[in-house]
């Protein structure tokens, strides 16, 4: 069979490493080009010393004869940057799953509302997929264009989607305390991630409507409970590497029982391979570090009349490249797992 | 000027360590004695190496006679333990402050509900003071015994009582995302707190309506709101030594504006020397550890009608020794800032 | 073809934990057992979140009927234990890689100055083979019993054999500052891995000639120097959960010349798909951690006539379990880096 | 008494941040003024939320006329940048306790060599005293200008001096493994201290004959060797906000007897209030920070003849800003412990 050949565009930083760390173990990929306009030049293994050594790839600038000569290509560009290529890219018949932030609102007037800049794509805006492999899989087996979900919003709609539509939950708003480990906030240097700063501390940032991902969990959410809902989001960095934990607050939930509520979560991902529901314990960062995993459990508080679902996951893989592979494996009706288990 | 002669009970652990710390920097103070049942005839500063190594203390066994001989005692014991010797204390006409759960709520009903065994020393819950200095400082300054609050609850009471009072929240409940560093949980050996399960990770524990401090919350909730406010309330282990930051969401506030919102906080603590209003941004832990201080923030979330307020505070001292030495200070007129700044 | 069946006893623990991870993916091999005394009956999956959770094994006791039902038996379990059951499962034919430390010192003499205990099963020592691929591979092949090395010895020994076989050294003694991750002291309780203990600290341990990886380092030195070489080492415990960095000092050595060592080193391990050599910076421990690399890098320090040779590593990889399972590959004649890569 | 007025050039960073938290809490002390260039004009109280509120100070312009009205200014100022203004200081009659490395070496040929650039003050060079408070004590009783030392050398120095002058060991050089917590690498933000790359790490640096504070050990040593001892030195970065472990090797050391090392050392510091030898243990980095305390323990190990002599310290306070205000407090006849302990 030939393999599936592959592009990287924007590869320095941690989603590109991770997405190459799966690729290159991937047995029905070929990985044939990953750009970087700071490294051009470099070698990928002596950069990222954990990949295998033996990978020839060296970064290269963007150049879009490339497009034309793979699959499909992966964006690891920063918000802004992926609209201006990808139309070049899809121009060359190529597929294109792109890890910002540009395709995932589905129109031009919410994109800007949430990016305070206009789109400079708007035509393939609506064309996009959302590349929730559990809720939009059919669609994204069709798609040119996959829009993979931002990180908070991957564990959020996952929890709360399945209670959308099942009924069992029918709030006015919902509150969603986010903590993500400090690589969310990417490989950039700031003084929030300087080591001394971040370690040892625990931060609130974007609280507020601000952060741009509750555009996504919004959009999304509209679509589930077929009406707004309002979510009010605090994120939070804490200190360490890789994983996010969120817990979410719903009021008043219709369904009032705890096992009622998992057994609807089970359901809704009996055949899923990587969301799992945990019976008698809230999940935990550790448990899902590392792996495409995403983990959900609940209590209903009585007392309260308040249900509590609680979800963990890698912000950099289920959150971000491994979804991204999992989406690839879609598009191109190959295994699901392959490469993320 | 005679020195106040101070003893501890239970002298091993955390907080009695973060109190030794501080009493042996007390220029009014002398510690008369400090016990431990497993560390008997133990030099302290030995078991401490932090600690000044001119202090003459060895860990002693616990011994009546030695109520007589000081003014005041710390009780630094488990849950449990301090209604065995308080009335003893008491009985010699040396004052308690003790760092322990057990005269915190008022009832003996109360104490069963939360603590699930019965109170061995009824007489005496109903006179204990409730040692959070900024709500109480009047009744601490008369009490025979101060129970002094417990870490979470002095975050959530110092951040709600004023808009409780001041009428800015009329909520029907609270909901409060705890988060605390590792120290929280004590110096028992638990997988819970083993550092390769610890790291690395964040884990919600005593999800529901299940953690004692909720009982706290509640009963000073209720005393504030003149109502039964229920408390939502998951804490959330993170990895780190000292601090808790609390993010507490408060739906429809009566004042909707958040410059009127951090005056009330403001206001109500223009004169107390650890609390701490923030103007333009959120607390973090890092503000607070190491120090006596309790920071507190608001954000008005227009698009959802929600306050998000959050605090943060050092949890071994803010949230336990440091505010007992506070207490000891008011009930014995020394300066309340003397050896906490 | 037919899977390699394969069997762990012991299996609750971190090295435990990293050989089901790896073994689960390898394409050749079925995990047929998974011996747990204290969680008999519990899933696998359920114990370990973050392994697929579709494998249905679950813990078993130990029933010597399970020895001949697979190729080879993984022994996971503490020093001495391992002993115990080898001869049995050697007598069913069966092959065992032991990742404890009972046969990887060859004579029960120095097992026994070392351990501090006899030895229960001195036949087989003398036929165990000390399992470090790089330089015992053709033995491996043949073997019936594999000693697993121990963590810091692997990289010692990597980083001073080829320089000990070249003659670029010829020390009178060498000095080991080893640092290693907390998951280096195991799972079981202890106040030195207490987070708040191990958190913000280093922690000298067993300094001295006391360590008993100084026995099979310098068991192996002898060997490569064909004298006795004492090795001074001071291991050390660092707050972080993976991988072990090794700064090794050598006075005097016999190649004065950085670019030499550096050259020494490479051409030893040019064909070796899992040791690395630096050319012009020196190891970290992220570049190891999470692989079956070991880092190695040297300086000369000319003013001093000091060569400085630092290895990296992940102590649970590389150092035990990614170890153990390249020893099965090439027992087995399955391709050395399958499931390893 | 009038208090003795103070100023800090050079405020925003940690050393400065230290140096005020004790000054604030000094009862002989008043803090007259605290520079900044980037800072001008922003509340000291509001860039480091955990210092006392009610401090009225704002970060100011360097104005050389604030020199004529203090006793004593702190330089915190990068190296390079102290000596443009020492003469200036000087010159108006005022104190200086510079904790740059600006004059810490003693000859203008010594510093051209460590750091790669002409001394543009050399005058005063050979003036000041190298403020290692348990060694030059009373030099720096009448010193106008005190070198506050490095942090590496602090620990390193106090271990070996003894020995050196006892004749406990007469070596051909040193082997010092050096280990620093991330704030000895500064504020500045740089890749090496980026959370995610520092956290679960440990990465050398500088290796070879090239950090600036080998110059420093090798001056003291000199000194107290009477003779010049090459010194092998590799810092490395670990994982923790704050303190520094060294692990010094010492081969074939004259007295071959580790209680007797013990005394030694023991003798040496017995009035010292900072200096604390350990006896049956080494020490570690908790029992250190925080405190303005240095650590030090020894291993003879007997089997390869050699001495292992820890320390540990906290970088900030003994390595930095502790030990300047035990300067400060030496020079102005003040207490030696007064805010330190």
């Amino acid at each position: 069979m030939t393999k599936l050949q592959v592009g990287i565009v924007g590869g320095t930083g941690y989603t590109a490493h991770e997405l190459l760390k799966i690729l290159l173990r991937h047995p029905d990929v070929n990985v044939a080009f990953i750009t970087s306009e700071s490294k051009t030049g470099t070698s990928v293994a002596d950069y990222f010393p954990d990949l295998p050594p033996d990978n020839f790839l060296n970064f290269k600038e963007i150049d879009s004869q490339n497009f034309d000569s793979v699959d499909v290509v992966f964006l690891c560009t920063p918000h802004g940057e992926s609209q201006k290529i990808v139309p070049q890219i899809l121009g060359a018949g190529t597929k294109v799953i792109d890890l910002s932030g540009d395709y995932r609102l589905r129109t031009p007037d919410s994109y800007k509302n949430w990016y305070k800049m206009p789109h400079a794509d708007s035509p393939h805006l609506g064309n996009a997929v959302y590349g929730l492999p559990e809720i939009y899989r059919e669609q994204i087996r069709q798609a040119a264009l996959v829009a993979n979900p931002g990180c908070y919003p991957t564990g959020a709609l996952l929890s709360l989607i399945p209670l959308a539509k099942s009924g069992a939950i029918r709030p006015e708003k919902i509150f969603i305390d986010a903590k993500s480990g400090v690589s969310g906030a990417g490989k950039k240097l700031t003084q929030l991630a300087h080591f001394v700063e971040a370690n040892e501390n625990l931060t609130p940032y974007n609280a507020g409507h601000t952060h741009r991902h509750i555009g996504e969990i919004e959009q999304e959410l509209q679509t589930a409970f077929n009406r707004n809902i309002p979510v009010v989001f605090v994120p939070q960095l804490v200190p360490l590497n890789r994983g996010i934990l969120e817990t979410i607050y719903i009021d008043r939930p219709a369904v009032k029982n705890q096992q009622q509520i998992l057994e609807i979560l089970k359901d809704f991902y009996r055949k899923e391979p990587f969301v799992r529901i945990l019976d008698d314990k809230l999940p935990a960062i550790q448990m899902a570090a590392g792996t495409n995993f995403c983990f959900i459990g609940a209590v209903y508080d009585r007392e309260t009349d308040v249900l509590i679902v609680v979800n963990s996951f890698d912000n950099l893989l289920k959150g971000a490249s491994g979804k991204a592979v999992q989406n690839m494996n879609i598009l191109f009706k190959l295994n699901e797992t392959t490469a993320l288990i």
